[in-house]
């Protein structure tokens, strides 16, 4: 079963060749740009480099620059630059390219200046699909969220004003004051702990314990909160994704809504590039698959087999005993439907239709297969 | 898509300002407040701005006070006034005005005595609507939880014996006595780990390393058992918060009781302030609307529409290709029941009454839009 | 709603009640204990209070010994002993009363032998019931949790083996040899970081950042895999809990199997001590309760009524408008079966002899709180 | 209940058993080897037991070699050679086996020339049977766990671009570049706080304190996403390696579809090795067992009774009084499926004729020990 988990990893790797050539590009530039603002900092560094180092930034800034006119010079009409300037994408692009020479402008020193330079870091966020997704399990759950917050805050005064009643005759320096006292709470509630501030009186401790363990509660409690927002929105957005898909798949199309919104929350929509292996003969297999989008080809002998849109592969081994029968890769960029062998066994009962328009398909290619092989034996038709 | 999200992020800050002008002043001085307890104790600051302390802190005292008067004046009988009084809102309250001036009479040197003021902090608490549900966790938890505790215990006791034994050789001042063993444990325990005690003998350091992953086991049960536990409140609470709403909304009464409980399940109520806009043409929209109170303001051309009490909203993008087609904005404070793509499928699915109702009313508005629309070109009626 | 939920709060308060005073005395004793314990290993509290010391310390033992005397007198049979003798609870009991003695007639130092009633911590584990569930949730979640552990091994060895050969050359003291070089390993892994031992060249740093990344994401998988396991167990364990009692209740016994089955999942059990108030009239209530166990008396005027195992209450709040009519408090300690108004309203949408039946209950309770109150109001009978 | 709980944590221990001598031997020549290379690395230990620790060495490593020789020459075809040496599995091998002779052969130090021995470690991975599944659930959650990661990046490089500028001028050495800002950014926001680098002026413990709570939130949604991850993972594996199982089983046979996908996902497959108590007389009993493959003896007086595949056992106490009536071990090693008392309680209520064949069964049994017990006590038959 390992075996077959270890193919389909090889598959889902695939999601990062579809990153393209640009988006490559765009990373390295990325890349370079921030560290060569880090070397700019170390004054060694910049003694011997100084001159290689500025012309990465200044060539960074120029590639940022250029992506962002590109962007608004699609924006046909000023009623859409205006939009893009203000979006989030509009607002980093903003970001990455005025504060480096308008700081230089104002005479600040380059080392200095180009510290805004660490603001192209955001420019990974428009990269990231899931990003939106996380923000929302924030808004979702801001409730209960803002109130472990406030269970924070709350511990946090408590503990640093009896901390400094405790231990400031012991150690006036260090919880002399009420903001030293709060910054040691801070250090020790978040369990981060550098250890510059340290109670030494036995009462002090006993209240250092306490705050330590109120940290890991609180912390405990924010994990679930976010964990249970997460899984909701999860599910939610797979169904959005999904939907989209399963309702351009003819096959579908025939099933009432119930089944068709039963079957949208059982599969997963991957993206699969060009050129790649789906399935792998004599792998175990757990998933079928539905073709949304794109095109693939099963290289039964003697002649493979392209299957397009609509088209679904993979249930033999789901109906059989579970071994794959066929390497089946794509041939251009495609949207697959995976199914699960849970999900399948599940749907194939309530749904007799539909597991009947799956087994005809199967005994018709199982005995298409046979065919084949024989003809294959007989020599009647040459092997490509 | 991910605009589409965040066009509903813009949308789901609302309940932010919701929080009015009189909670606002409450934070700020609260804020104050604590800022000014802060700055009393660092010496420097004490003396050159001691007056400016001086004045905030009597300042935010009246205020609360005055707070804690009209509440207490609100309780027309005397029976209702002992309620208020040992309820935590009123203990609160009490907290925050007394001790300071008790201390203050009884002679303590103000510095200190205003670190009552510390107390105020719990206010927050008094805002925080998600507070309830938290405490029901630990409760509903507690068993568990209890157990935990006692696994941290009893690591924490053995431990620290058996590292004293260990270290109290090589490190007599840090490990030589039980109690100071139980600092260190307790500090490892929790992955704090000041540095302060750190063992030196290769048989102490094997034992430390056990303890920190004793740590992580512990604090991983922990999380566990309250994710668990505030999945299944969050459920049981938006349930309670969603019925009250759903029984008053008039479409929903003509259902037979088992669709009331499962639409109940599905709808996520929001608050949504006057003046504020719930869609917006253009966007990608993946949910419907329900108004359950208030009024909102859909705008086609010529004349915006409004919708009332047990209107609905947002189903056409859901019916058709997900784009909205118009503005929607409130008129007045609402209370929105927001329905999920995936749910709304659900429901359509298994309840053909409803799916009849919505889509006829879908169609009625499509057949005005496009009529409007029309007389809009024509020239018959002049837009607003 | 708050309101009502502090008040559950008060009721849930409960189970700490019901500890009991001799448990209460066997928790006291053991604080008294391990704190004397502790006390006794610094050399000035056992110079000035060494005899009192030795009093709590033997007086504790002789506690201990005579419990675990009387659960062995408890066992009739041989059998039974030994079974107890070889049960956990019999082996803590054993560790608590023969350690410290034979440590000292072996000639350990006092301050050393007592050491061994650290042991006495594991008393606390005798009283957690919630303690084998724990246990389940490491047992069934087995191979993942190794798979994390497998994970974090191959993590601390590569990086400590890798930090070796980085560091060694500027600090042969503390990275010069693998164990040190493990040792720090673990103490990032676990975010600890105890600060002392920490990489000083680039090339270390990059790689701490790397280990201390992967501790994290080690942490997550292990937490994930805990609150997983932990929700599974938790359902399960709490249908076992309740279906024991739910078949005793006559109510339930009229329904067809697949309904009690539905209903169980839905109950939570709690138990409640005598003479403790379980809903308090002006409320806002969000369950109904069924007597599994015990009684309890609603507070009607004139005259109070009590209801018996079987009986249900808290009903006319769920089908009204939420406020409680009435106090209702146990007389003895009672077992009550707790059904949330999320679950009451699935159940009575589908289950219509179950709704026709709690329906006629509470409209005839309701016309009896009418006619009380006439009857009262027209003092046709003396209130008590 | 807990007495159930601790039989039955008994019997899964078994597990461990399983892993046999073969692992064992290779585990212990593991730890052996790993302990060895890191003695070699002191410099005292290497002087005094050198000659020793180089035999250990040496002898894993041909272990080791011996190990990979046997995997490589039970592959017949020379294909079959070439996909095991690049499979994850024969990697390791290789790794185990050349880097140190390869290295002592280029001439480095043998000290450090036998760290390549730390690649050992990997061994563990191919005795972990949970790897994929771990790794699966970081393939299907890439997208938001590579938010989370951006979002990390984010706040690192914005905090110690901050913290540069902030403390600069405070702490030349600590803060006066950005990588060792960068440093304390890692640090920080890992919650690992080693305390070499500390923030001292007040805005830079302000920001401090946010970087702080940054990490707690970023680690939190992490934790969550695997905890969602796992969760969906975890019931899809129970599925797959169940329904192996099921379809073997000849009592499910005769169910429809639907009722085996519904008991497939109910039932939890455990491997239980030969002469292991499964059942323990008078213990509470909360499970039932049907055996997959093996072999179990019922020790009912006065013979035992065998029970083969496809039979079932452990349902008296579930349809009774919860105590279990006979001790059940198993005679080979076998396969299990286990059903808890609350799926047992659903399936019976939903499947009658699955009900109907167990309750005819279970009385069958009852009358038959009955039956036996009284020719036993009539002495009619001499007991084994």
């Amino acid at each position: 079963m390992s075996q077959g988990s270890f193919s389909s990893l090889g598959y889902y790797s695939a999601p990062f060749r579809r990153f393209g050539a640009s988006t490559l590009v765009r990373l390295v530039v990325l890349a370079v740009g921030l560290m060569a603002m880090a070397a700019l900092t170390v004054p060694d560094v910049r003694a011997s480099l100084g001159a290689v180092l500025d012309i990465c930034l200044w060539g960074c800034l120029a590639y940022f620059a250029a992506e962002a006119a590109v962007r608004l010079g699609r924006a046909k009409r000023n009623a859409a630059a205006l939009r893009y300037l203000f979006s989030p994408s509009g607002i980093v692009d903003l970001l990455g390219v005025f504060p480096v020479p308008v700081a230089l402008l104002c005479g600040v020193a380059p080392e200095t200046a180009w510290l805004c330079a660490s603001l192209w870091v955001l420019k990974l966020a428009q990269n990231s699909p899931g990003f939106a997704q996380l923000g929302r399990v924030f808004v979702l759950e801001a409730k209960p969220l803002a109130s472990v917050l406030v269970l924070f805050l709350i511990v946090l005064f408590l503990a640093s004003a009896a901390m400094h009643v405790v231990e400031r005759g012991e150690q006036p320096l260090l919880f002399g004051t009420l903001p030293s006292s709060l910054w040691w709470a801070v250090v020790t509630l978040t369990t981060t702990g550098y250890g510059d501030e340290v109670p030494h009186t036995a009462l002090g401790r006993l209240l250092g314990a306490g705050v330590m363990i109120c940290g890991i509660a609180t912390f405990g409690l924010w994990t679930g909160v976010l964990a249970t927002g997460f899984a909701a929105e999860r599910r939610r957005r797979n169904f959005i994704e999904t939907w989209d898909v399963v309702s351009k798949v003819p096959f579908f199309q025939s099933l009432d809504p119930s089944a068709i919104t039963e079957i949208t929350h059982m599969l997963r929509r991957v993206e699969v590039p060009e050129r790649t292996a789906v399935i792998r003969r004599g792998r175990v297999g757990d998933c079928m698959y539905f073709i949304a989008a794109g095109e693939v080809e099963v290289d039964v002998p003697p002649n493979p087999v392209r299957l397009g849109e609509g088209a679904f592969f993979g249930e033999l081994a789901l109906l059989g005993d579970m071994i794959r029968t066929a390497n089946v890769s794509t041939i251009k960029a495609s949207t697959l439907l995976v199914l699960d062998l849970a999900d399948f066994r599940t749907l194939m009962a309530h749904h007799t239709e539909l597991a009947r328009a799956i087994d005809a398909e199967a005994k018709r290619r199982l005995g298409d297969i046979q065919r084949r092989r024989e003809l294959h034996l007989h020599g009647d038709t040459a092997p490509v």
